[in-house]
């Protein structure tokens, strides 16, 4: 369906948006299923806390009712929404008075393969690494090109999604996913205080880990950790929870808590 | 004047666009004079270098005749030529047959204060660290989110720049411009493979000086290395060559070879 841009139709952007000149923006990647977009409130949560960070002016209401009705309109697919500091004057200073440009996109729903949830996923190892900037750790701002390295690392489809490590070594996350591993019952992900994405999906799984009185501790996760790692799956607000089979000769059979979790994941994405 | 994309005037982008999605792009300003654009060759081999780095396809003639064309009708001011990976399909894999998006802009000269090139400026101690990330250090890429962030830290126009310092404090360069410190006789300014952009007019400076057999170092640059400088200036392919007499505490008279490198910028930019 066509997009929207500051709540009408339109199928193109200010050449002077900054949201282009310097991915100065955000983003949320939204599921839709029958007209309701799914987890909307830990996106516009996290949404939020970035336009605050980033200092980034809007009206958060109306962004909720447009999500909302450009839900409706879509019915079931995937809804990307960007907000960016509109258009610019030249040079790298923001105008404080600005208000937030809102981007609403429509996309089909999700065709990965039903296999990566059932049987897991091998990652695979990128070599790019993120860099530490605790200034943008945890948002989901519109600098990506780590991102479109990383990803351009691999083009066999044997390979789901791959392993990001941060400058130190230590495991962050995959290039669209957030990461988890299991180890004696306890639910382990990255601390993303110096990188990575702070993904809708992964706080979901931490508030139900919690809520059903299992174990999580969010810390650095050396690489070496993998080994000793019980369960390692991959998560996000659109595809839900995939195991991870393998990673390099590393391998990891589909455990118990992967699939209660992949199980809460799919009831939330098929609400 | 007009924008063009691609050749053909236009004042809109596709929202599809992975400059806006991901700042999956690069881009050059050039200043244009008397229809010239000034500094041409290092600018189109900087965007090479960028391309290659980046693997973004593109007609390197084709962008210097747009160019030359585009300087012609722009007279005097200053051009914008963004490369972007035109449109993306879902997700961060490039399209390794893509080639990129051509975006010229054009904008009136620079009207900077003349007293920063003649007095010199004073540099705002910016608290935003630049990340380390060698696969993108040099590039001018589309992801300056760093930049936006170090901007907004100062309002007063008593600051014309802002110094930033990476993650272990090093100097490294101003918001829009690069530095380089004189001591004893030699030019010194930062190494900039872990993160920074390696800036046209630097670029020009140490050939120029080469030329005329000043020594030339190129290091990393502890902060309190500042203390010990002769003469610290800034550069950019635009202004040319501002002195820096202060950064808080300390502060320094505009000095000699200060002064012949920014006669040699202005040559280039008065051409």
């Amino acid at each position: 369906m066509d997009s929207w841009v500051d709540g009408q139709p339109a199928d193109a952007l200010s050449l002077k948006d900054r949201g282009l000149a310097y991915g100065d923006g955000l983003f949320e990647t939204i599921a839709v299923c029958g007209g309701q977009p799914l987890l909307l409130d830990r996106h516009l949560s996290r949404l939020a806390g970035g336009c605050s960070r980033l200092r980034l002016a809007t009206d958060h209401e109306l962004i909720r009712r447009e999500v909302l009705a450009y839900a409706t309109a879509l019915g079931d697919g995937v809804l990307k929404l960007i907000l960016t500091r509109g258009d610019g004057l030249r040079g790298y200073a923001p105008d404080p008075s600005a208000q937030a440009r809102r981007i609403l996109q429509g996309n089909p729903p999700a065709a990965y393969p039903a296999v990566h949830g059932e049987r897991g996923i091998r990652l695979f190892p990128c070599a790019t690494r993120l860099a530490t900037q605790p200034l943008l750790a945890g948002l989901k701002h519109l600098n990506r090109l780590e991102q479109v390295i990383a990803r351009s690392e691999w083009q066999d489809a044997g390979h789901a999604e791959g392993l990001m490590l941060d400058q130190a070594g230590h495991v962050i996350e995959g290039v669209f996913s957030n990461l988890f591993l299991v180890r004696d019952g306890t639910l382990i992900t990255a601390d993303l205080k110096r990188c990575g994405v702070e993904g809708v999906m992964r706080a979901e799984l931490l508030f139900q880990a919690e809520s059903l009185g299992i174990p999580v501790q969010i810390t650095d996760i050396p690489l070496e950790q993998l080994q000793s790692a019980d369960e390692v799956f991959v998560c996000n607000s659109v595809y839900g929870v995939w195991p991870v089979h393998a990673y390099g000769a590393l391998s990891w059979s589909v455990g118990p808590l992967t699939r209660k979790l992949q199980t809460i994941a799919r009831a939330l994405l098929d609400a």
